[in-house]
């Protein structure tokens, strides 16, 4: 049996936060040691979370009080898991490593430097070595590790086996993501009743940049350097609570049959699933071949593990050398929390967390 | 000053018929006469419809009573609206046809006969002369002309000034669209809130096919057959009420300028235009350059003549060959009941409703 | 250990049938054995069934036929579980009864016959005598027990105390329902996007009606005949998926500490409770002092048998003689199919389904 | 004719602003001339602005500068029309009134000082008066005179014809509100998707004192103090955009007929009328017998001046002495901006703007 790892969790009442707490309470050896906060510090968790997920809070968490996000505070903590907001998790999370602590962020201040992992275990796993890297160069203790944008990791689950095994031309992203992904109070409700709210350049360019490092660390099967691999993306929020869904319109170099692109995905694993990590799920895609699914409502917390597998459908040929589909990631689950986890997971069978 | 012709509007308590009262209250010649109706026969207008538009029922028309749909009983009516929904539709009009009214139909079950019309005025206005044709293979003294499908005029109208003027290569759509376009009680709430509704292969194809007729009705200045372009479509119910949103992605077959595109867009004009049809707006295309537009909300009423022109903006290259923008459409007004006013306009212009 | 019930579910795809399915996966001695449906016989339930709750379909139940609603066909069940709509359940219910089935229903068509009880086991358990009676009356070796409305039992259980033991004068009540109320498709999106859907004067007569049967069935401590309780309901649906919010205010023939009623409801519990039947939690008043709750989203799953408590708050003094309470109820759990199990779980305790 | 009046709009960008925007566009003699705002200072007006409302920026409007809130900047300005928002309304409301500035307040901060008048013209106008004993008590040139809380509006236009001509004993008010009450960004959407979000006893408060205030001031036809009604509300917000709406039960110290309350509603009329105010609709309160109205979508902008009458419907007899209605209001309009326009008009009729 594995040394129980003890987590503090930042921004704990927050939409990411409570994903944590939920997915960590029955989790065989990482365990909710600390919940720091900001506005609430010293109630408990239980009064002041708005629990917007599914279940309920678990009891041995609702009676912890909230703490401050403090370093010096933690002595009893190995872990800490970072889902603060742009600008503030920065300095904070550095602070953290400098600290010793292991830090695996689902923030983006860190997203793009060079010795910090951008990590989803099944597609670029390799990447941990930076770790060593980092800690070389920046003399830390502890590290920080990242999880990539939710809606980043809604095209790169399902676009990895097609880019591992196909010489991929353009890629030409739609989304309509959940509100949730801007956190709380996040969207305002007269931007989003009777309207979709367009999320404009900045946000397309993000996501696309995200989607641009991790594949170029993915490795592949085809003989193609990947450099010139187009990626657009137009980006929206829409009146629902979890879950954001894409069309994606990939084109191809060469003739594809979108049946070989069906198997690649069906057959799509990682390390994770090689590892058998306990937040895994075996199916790290899930293909609907109903014509009206993938739904958000539906589909957002599908599979064995809920909301850790992306559910794609609506696959089809569009002409030779293209192909079209809809994903639908759960943002706050596999889109944060549960890929912070996965990722803790996986530096744990790596050694990276002893 | 014209001749004021006489209408009947059937379907007129539905969601498409409520438009052509509206903007036929103030209609410089054209007279709403006849409001043909089926489950509220012999109730005035005013108590039974369901007014989900702008503005108040016209009080000319609020006491008019409603009418069985019989061309029997319309001695005084010169043409006739059609925006049944599809299957009750086709051998309604057919009759009509057959008893010498002019039919402008909004429904499906004609938009692929070879010898009817389906027209854009501004993209196809030579396909009127189909009716000459249709008129003498039936023998009918009346004739049918269609409108397209809402969300393919969404998709039409930005796209006719680029097919028109540069090689186009594919076009992928997605499409946002509004509840209202699957008439009342059409979409169901359980399917839209917190959801989105895929609407599914055979939806994606009805819109491509009716692109695909009216592109292939367009007159080019670019030496390319057009016969080759790839089309493809995902369409979706979002829970907006009117206005349909899409996202188009266009690549051609040689490296394009997007000034360039812009600038075909923004001259965009076609015969409405010359005419100055009184439901033409002098620009059929509205460019917005601001990040965050169109909105659905703040948008779909855009424009001179409120619904008729196409809202189009996040304009951008994409790569060499490559260009995305947002359509966003008033589907029940440019989308259906202003374009069979629009159509109905060009006719007279033209001499086909004399 | 109890003999094994086997159960057929009639309407078992829809809204309140998914609610047997979900809530009889684990119960310790009721079993689904017959899944009854009308468009999609013979086909999967997984396959066909709109999963409009928490969790998965039970992969016990997934692959179970579809079959006819026909008594014939159900040699091995001994109840019926009917959440048929209004109109259709009437005959269908009685040529099931009269086949000797115990028939549990929470539809509406045998709500006010005064053999059939209409039991919330904890307000009338003695009602359940009426079989007796009502098998005889009828010759019919199986019997109907029917719950009431949804929104009738979310004024219901938190009125019982109060009604028990103070003298109500008057009970007005204001309702916003989830849209999962009418069924599906049910509540067009057109009535509620941007909208409150009126129920109008029917639809509030019959919540009172019921409300007044079921208190008239009510032991009082109080020393008043209860017959001259006004009673009046204003009903509405707004866009909310799941669970009917009311806000009830309560006046009163004397003076009453609100403080006294708040105990009342505390303390309330009946027959499920004190017989710690399966289904039963342990508070069917979930009492919350916090100033914006019961919220829909965040308390209609309260409990530990999710969604069998009403959660009361808000809950306040008016004036000497009036006070004011929200009420919230899961509308498709305890407000129809939890209250069908539990009432069955109630008649498996006192005889009447051996 | 009359002299143009030059008005200021302080916070114009806001949602009560634009209300102030539309409604003088076309105005007799109330003309914008400054448009104060706080963020987008020295821009274009109709660059900046969110036009959440019916119809577009006006033209004249649209190329308006945005200039900051300084007494000072506004030599030719006559009155200063503030929707600021609590708070930060109080301190600039009395620099203006001491700078000799006239202000129509829709703010709460000054809602409750005996010597400002709380003013709905049609029910308390002899309060108007109080100006006096301000501009003496405070020394100001100028003055101050408020509207109340949209909400409140909509209680009081209704309750007015009741409260003057009956006992009334209780009022018990649920409240549906609209989303834009809150302003821009406002109410959360993680808030009221799938919710309905509890306002909480504050606002309840706030809500019943102000209706307290004005109905104290209400001239009564009956022969009682009315200091000892009493009133309760329990408020919230829905997912609409615009339009109060409001169930109302109103007991009676003696039985009351219902017809007699409907024509009492439908005769009452106040001073605006009288003098025949441009922005007076003929009819204070609309009613409607139809079942299932009013709606928020469909009636909200109801009236010959849209917006400015409140549509009653659901009245009924309760019991001998009781009623129910149903109340909309539009709250940026009548229940805001329009309410500070009528009161304005009051104003110039009664010699207070010279």
């Amino acid at each position: 049996m594995r040394r129980v790892l003890k987590a503090a969790i930042l921004g704990s009442t927050g939409l990411v936060g409570i994903e944590y707490v939920r997915m960590l309470a029955n989790h065989p050896y990482i365990k909710v040691a600390y919940l720091a906060g900001k506005g609430s510090v010293g109630k408990p968790y239980g009064e002041v979370v708005r629990w917007q997920t599914i279940g309920q809070i678990p009891k041995e968490v609702a009676n912890m009080e909230i703490k401050p996000t403090d370093p010096k505070l933690m002595d009893d903590v190995d872990l800490v898991f970072s889902p603060l907001p742009a600008g503030a998790a920065g300095p904070v999370e550095e602070e953290f490593a400098k600290h010793g602590f292991k830090v695996i962020s689902d923030s983006p201040d860190h997203r793009f430097e060079p010795d910090i992992p951008l990590l989803i275990p099944e597609i670029n796993p390799h990447t941990i070595t930076l770790i060593d890297e980092q800690r070389k160069k920046r003399d830390w203790k502890g590290f920080i590790v990242t999880t990539p944008l939710c809606a980043a990791q809604g095209v790169l689950l399902p676009l990895a086996p097609i880019y591992q095994n196909f010489k991929v031309d353009s890629v030409f992203i739609t989304t309509m993501q959940a509100v949730s992904g801007e956190g709380y109070p996040g969207v305002a409700s007269l931007d989003i009743i009777d309207n979709i709210k367009v999320l404009g350049e900045n946000y397309d360019n993000k996501l696309i940049k995200e989607v641009h490092r991790v594949l170029s660390e993915t490795k592949r099967n085809v003989n193609d350097s990947g450099n010139d691999v187009t990626l657009s993306a137009t980006t929206h929020r829409v009146a629902t609570i979890h879950g954001h869904y894409e069309i994606i319109y990939v084109t191809f170099k060469e003739d594809v049959n979108v049946e070989k692109v069906r198997e690649a995905m069906d057959n799509f694993k990682g390390e994770p699933q090689n590892l058998k990590l306990p937040t895994a799920p075996s199916k790290p895609i899930i293909l609907t071949n109903e014509d009206s699914r993938p739904q958000v409502y539906f589909d957002r917390w599908a599979g064995e593990i809920p909301g850790m597998s992306v559910v794609v459908g609506r696959l089809s040929q569009v002409n030779r050398r293209a192909i079209r589909f809809a994903s639908l990631i759960h943002n706050t689950v596999r889109g944060a929390a549960g890929g912070g986890i996965l990722a803790t997971e996986f530096l744990v069978e790596k050694g990276y967390m002893d």
